[in-house]
């Protein structure tokens, strides 16, 4: 159990292909160096499937997330095939035209149309893309699909430093469904949905509507309440398939069944959130901030996002120091009204700020609730019923080291 | 000059005495460690005095912040106490009293009524000040007011690494007349405004309501446009007091002689700014980042503020890595529509990218550009009339270790 308000076990392991009738494959053509996996490919057979997705909110979008845009709009889509290593951002008609490219040749190895292909690439931004080296990844990932999904989620790595899955079984009319996501992230994760990429599947038949309202709902719940760095991406999506193979009846918003299928969606995406954050680049502690009495769940979500996110605070994270007052300074630029008086701040259990002062406390102890893998800092703003958690992680040399050395 | 559209020499030394009629100290009372200074006075005895201010935009507010704005309404200023090491923020009833106390000592050696002394604070948050030290700080530094401006200049640093002073001088109406200010950062520093504290000073006579207009302009094209990590503070201020020495004819905001006094004032809290910049947490390299062609300044602004506020950019700037594609990242995630088909970027003199594709360059010339004291992104972003500049400076090691330190 993830979270106090879930339903469902959620298991770590098991990615994109624990839902029934889903093949996926990852290989190395040589875009990353070393040999590393670089392009995946993810497949159903089944001609009942529904995607919905959303995208990156950055001015500057990649040229496959325009091509997966058009292709799930199309409404037949049965594929993804997606390359790390290199974003295929910024790199203008020739960057576009490379994306086609690599849908129709991943189209054409399935035996699919063009446009029931979901492109998405991630990695640097401004180089082309080695197309024919991605050609050959892909002709070698179709040959080897399979019902194992590690080598899928090794493929659309960076910087992380560790694969990311998470598996749900609900029942729904009778019918064991499966909801299975595997995600990337590492830098560059912020809301909104500018984050990272992550692919969710499910077995269970739901219509298309519905799926597109679970997607934008639990995104907003879950990745897009995670910050690295405050840098939000070209490139970022979240594609949610349902292919229909548990046979049940199609899931839909009104139905009595939808707060199951939704919530094992959303649990799903709040593991793989939580993996992301804590795998943030250069990260050593997973940060949780829960605020609650907020008036809204929106305006507890800001507070708790604007602590989550910064430096200070996440630089305090890193040296074990219980420094609240960088709390309370986060939450107040945080672009939402709130009474300094009537907030108590907790590292853990221990409690350092209420009614507008310090509390006296074992400045040791709130130390100590830093230095766990995990660290939780809890604000209760009031007496509202707006509650929210996001998720980040602390701020360390070795964050500097790596995006003072990506590239050159 | 800082700046082609500067009309006005800049000195970078001298401060708020450098104007006639302005006395300061700066003295050490032990609220910083190591007999640092931190109490500063400044006064002026010319009754003509006009003060305005910009203050903080966070909700949260510490407690001198609102003695400094009842003093500044109150409209009779004539001297300013401050003291560095606490920022007595988030200390509750007490504080408040506390800020008060202060101000009310600093009357007293001053032979002035309370109301008449601006209050500012800044250090740690959350811990109450050490009045008794303060009070005593406040009577050495009163007797020893000068025409020197260094100690105070000393007095109101934190984890700064120098003073940061600037002087301009320009012809009102016969009169010739100074403008002079001191600052301090060096971390939370990011718009709006809730940012550091910064004390300017000009001789010349200058009606109030023409100050404020004055002040919150040119703080808004300068001190708001520079960024260090993105927090922003609960303490911080603008401070222009104009003590009316020179004895010109009153400023007025439609006088023909406006221009050259807002010139001025701009030329001095833009030079500071960058000093702040410069000087930000650990940071080896100033970052200037101008957007033209944007369809206004704001437009402008927001695009080159987000440039300069990546951490991604800040780490290729400390890796000496022209990562153009953070550059355009960060763009698109300003807020402000662009067209990034009609955008162009150079790292200093090499020009990287241009109508939407990479712009082949030498990357070694690139990097170079990068590895100077100073560092220029320029970016154009169509054929609008708007222009802006923000700085920045690179995130490094340093960073992480002061601010994984500073409390513990």
């Amino acid at each position: 159990m993830t979270d106090k308000n879930s339903v469902h076990g959620i298991e770590a392991r098991g990615g994109v292909t624990a839902p029934e009738g889903f093949l996926a494959a990852g290989v190395s053509c040589g875009v990353r160096r070393k040999g590393l996996r670089d392009v995946g490919l993810l497949y159903t057979p089944s001609e009942r499937t529904a995607a919905a997705a959303v995208y990156t909110t950055n001015v500057v979008k990649a040229a496959p997330v325009r091509v997966a845009r058009e292709a799930v709009e199309a409404a037949e889509v049965r594929a993804l095939v997606v390359n790390s290593g290199n974003a295929n951002a910024a790199t203008g008609e020739r960057g576009l035209r490379d994306a086609y490219e690599m849908q129709r040749l991943a189209a054409e190895e399935l035996g699919l149309a063009p446009r029931q292909v979901v492109v998405a690439s991630t990695g640097v931004i401004g180089e082309y893309l080695p197309v024919d080296r991605v050609g050959s990844g892909i002709r070698e990932a179709a040959a080897s699909l399979s019902r194992d999904g590690r080598s899928f989620a090794e493929a659309i790595l960076t910087t992380d430093t560790c694969t990311k899955e998470a598996v749900a079984r609900v029942e729904i009319g009778g019918a064991t469904v499966t909801v299975g996501g595997t995600a990337k992230g590492s830098g560059m994760i912020h809301p909104d949905m500018a984050t990272m990429l992550a692919f969710i599947t499910t077995d269970a038949a739901v219509e298309r509507e519905c799926l597109e309202a679970t997607v934008r709902r639990a995104a907003d719940r879950t990745f897009n309440r995670i910050t690295v760095d405050g840098d939000t991406s070209t490139n970022d999506m979240v594609l949610l398939l349902a292919n229909g193979v548990a046979a049940n009846e199609p899931v839909t918003l009104g139905a009595p069944e939808y707060p199951v299928f939704y919530a094992a969606v959303e649990d799903v995406m709040r593991e793989l959130a939580r993996q992301i954050a804590r795998d943030g680049e250069g990260a050593t502690r997973l940060l949780e901030v829960v605020v609650e009495g907020a008036p809204d769940e929106g305006a507890a979500a800001a507070l708790a996002r604007s602590v989550a996110g910064s430096s200070l605070v996440k630089a305090a994270v890193f040296g074990e120091d219980a420094n609240w007052g960088r709390v309370l300074c986060a939450m107040g630029y945080a672009g939402v009204g709130f009474d300094p008086e009537s907030t108590r701040i907790s590292f853990g259990p221990v409690e350092v700020f209420a009614a507008g002062a310090p509390v006296p406390h074992d400045v040791e102890a709130a130390n100590a609730a830093l230095a766990g893998d995990e660290v939780y800092i809890t604000a209760s703003v009031g007496e509202g019923p707006g509650a929210a958690t996001a998720w980040g992680c602390d701020l360390t040399y070795e964050y500097v080291r790596i995006n003072g050395d990506y590239r050159t």
